[in-house]
C-alpha cells in the first residue's frame, strides 16, 4: 500500500500548483482575477447545483471530477485565454505533455481513469463532457457579468468572439445558454461593454 | 424556470466570495497561504483519489458535494483557526446563522439539501462525514509539511495541538491518518517545526 499512497499524495501535492495558474476571468467583486482551482471549484458546484438543466442525463460525481482536473495540465502548458487565436494552435500539443507528466505521477490504474477523464472532456460527446463544456463556458460569463463586463472591456471582445466560443455550448444545456444569452451576455452590449459586430443588429 | 433559475446564480454569484477567505495553511511552495475555495478543490480530489482508504464505504458524489460546500458558511463568519481555542466558542453560533443567510439564496429544495448536507458533516457521524473530515485534517497537514512546517512554526504549534485537533481523524480512515502521523507529522517534530510537549517522549 505505500508505495501507492505515496505516489497519490505526491500527484495531489502536484496539483497544488494549480492555486497558481492566473485565468483572464475577474472575481464577481472584479477585486482580482481568479485562479485555475478556485475555477474549478466554483464549476463543481454550479454543476450539482445544475444539472436538473442537462439536455441529456449525467453521471454528476463523473462530472464534478472531469471539471475538477480539467484544468491541471495548464500547471505545464499555462492558462489558454479563450481569444488568445495564436496560443490556441499548439494548445493541444502543450497539454497532452503536461498530462503525460502530472497524470503519470498516479499508480497506473487512476493514472488511465483521469486521463480517459480529461480526454473525454475534450473530445466533447458524452452528455457529461457536454455539460462540463457548458459550466466551463457559462461560469466566466456569469463572472464577468457580475463584474461589470471587466474583463470583456479590457480585451476590447466582440459579440462574434464570443458566439463563436459559445457556438457549442446549447449541446450541453439549452436552458443555460439561452439563460447566460438573455441575461448575462446581451446586456453588456447594450452599456457597452461587449461590442458590437454583427450585421444587421 | 427562470425565478428557480434565479436563485441558483444568485447563490453561485455569492459563493464566489469564498474565493476572499484566507485560511492558515501556506501552499506547498510556501509562496502564499490557500484560501477556502483552494482548500475545498484539493480536497474534493483528494477524496476522489483516495477513497479506497476509507474504514466505510461512502457515496463518493456525496462526499465531494459535503467538501466543496461545507466552509462556505466562512462567508459570513470567518475562518477560525484550528489552534484559535477562543474563537471556537461561539463558531457554531456564527456559522449557523451563515448558513440561514447563504443556502437560503437557493430554492427550497436545494437549501434543504445543501444545509442537510453541511449539517451532516458538522455532526460527523456518517462515513461520508468521517471521511470528509479526514480530508479536512490531512489537506493542511500535506500542505505544512510540504511547506517545511512553515505555518507550525508560525504559530509555535505543540504536538499534542495537533494530536487534539486530529483525535478522530483515523474513524474516517485508518490508513489515512496512520500515512499521515508517520510521513507528514512526525518527522517535523524532530526537525523543531513541531513542538514536543508529552511526557517520557
Amino acid at each position: 500500500m505505500d508505495l501507492r499512497l505515496e505516489k497519490q499524495f505526491d500527484f495531489l501535492r502536484e496539483i497544488d500548483k494549480e492555486k497558481l495558474i492566473g485565468r483572464q476571468t475577474y472575481l464577481a467583486d472584479a477585486s482580482r482575477k481568479e485562479n485555475d482551482a478556485e475555477h474549478a471549484w466554483h464549476m463543481a458546484i454550479m454543476a450539482y447545483l445544475l444539472r436538473e438543466y442537462s439536455n441529456r442525463e449525467i453521471d454528476i460525481a463523473k462530472t464534478m471530477m472531469m471539471l475538477l482536473i480539467h484544468d491541471i495540465v495548464e500547471i505545464d502548458a499555462g492558462d489558454t485565454y479563450a481569444y488568445d487565436e495564436q496560443a490556441h494552435l499548439d494548445k493541444r500539443e502543450r497539454e497532452e505533455k503536461a498530462a503525460d507528466r502530472i497524470f503519470g505521477l498516479l499508480p497506473e490504474d487512476q493514472q488511465k481513469e483521469l486521463r480517459d477523464l480529461w480526454e473525454e472532456f475534450e473530445a466533447w460527446e458524452t452528455p457529461e463532457a457536454k455539460f462540463a463544456h457548458t459550466m466551463d463556458n457559462v461560469q466566466p460569463v456569469m463572472l464577468n457579468d457580475a463584474s461589470n463586463g471587466k474583463a470583456w472591456v479590457e480585451h476590447g471582445v466582440h459579440i462574434s468572439q464570443i458566439l463563436k466560443r459559445n457556438a457549442r455550448t446549447a449541446e450541453g444545456s439549452e436552458a443555460l445558454w439561452e439563460h447566460a444569452y438573455s441575461n448575462l451576455i446581451e446586456p453588456h452590449i447594450g452599456k457597452g461593454h461587449i461590442m458590437e459586430d454583427r450585421d444587421n443588429s
